[in-house]
């Protein structure tokens, strides 16, 4: 998980673009980690974080070839240790009256919050890097994972830097 | 963003599957708010969640021919009342010593953490529905915001009901 490199594009927010974008990937044979879009402050343009396992040459390739795609308004490899990568993750968790305490202390060491409890499951919202999740999930595990969703890491660099800059 | 629809899906984990899965609505001209894809406790399986303005017969067409495709394991449309979405939000803002204490206060109300200080920026972490980090942004916005990054939303149902059952 910690050789996962980051690349983020400013796209334009069209039908379409999604597609183009992640079949750009997969002809090149990349297995996408993660991919997530979400609309900036201009509601016409979406900024789209992608994590991948390959790095180096093979992704600068890629990344030259988004820049030419007409949707990419900017796109770069964001520097890992610049950068602050964010997932959610919502997880249920098998728990009785008797293991609830447990489940919810670990939840707790990970500052993740409780969001619905049932007579024999509890679901758990966190944040974090891939690693801190990963962390807690192993925790978790001796429970029984019931169902477990996450977002795929989101981006952005320290400082003032933005990625038009 | 309250008439968002969410489906929730369960893929094999496969280059392509994302390009195929993302072109089935695009085709039909369905723009997506937000995609999030993320593994699964089996590695071989990736939960998709897309959320989407349009529902209705249009939506309950795209979940069928979703249902169809080989690398569809599980789909559906989650019931907007007895779910839990959440999606995490990056965001940065301007701010100088003078009005620091504002943002960080305003950061404070929304349950929001600080990840990142410069001298001309603080930079926002947080988690909540699409309404909550609109909230969010709608009070964040006099003092700039410089770069905004976000997941798009995840979701699981309540109680102990999972996607397969």
């Amino acid at each position: 998980m910690s050789k996962q490199h980051i690349v983020s594009a400013l796209v334009e927010n069209r039908a379409g673009t999604l597609s183009r974008v992640s079949g750009l990937f997969s002809r090149r044979g990349f297995n996408i980690d993660s991919l997530t879009v979400g609309e900036t402050e201009d509601p016409s343009i979406s900024r789209l974080t992608i994590a991948v396992q390959r790095g180096g040459a093979e992704i600068e390739q890629v990344v030259k070839q988004l820049g030419k795609l007409v949707d990419v308004i900017a796109v770069r490899e964001l520097d890992k240790g610049a950068c602050i990568r964010r997932g959610i993750m919502l997880v249920k968790v098998g728990a009785d009256e008797k293991t609830r305490p447990n489940v919810i202390q670990v939840a707790g060491i990970f500052r993740a919050r409780i969001i619905d409890v049932s007579a024999t499951t509890v679901t758990i919202e966190a944040t974090g890097d891939a690693e801190k999740l990963e962390g807690l999930l192993l925790l978790l595990r001796p429970y029984g994972i019931m169902e477990l969703a996450r977002t795929g890491l989101t981006a952005l660099e320290r400082g003032s830097k933005t990625l038009t800059q």
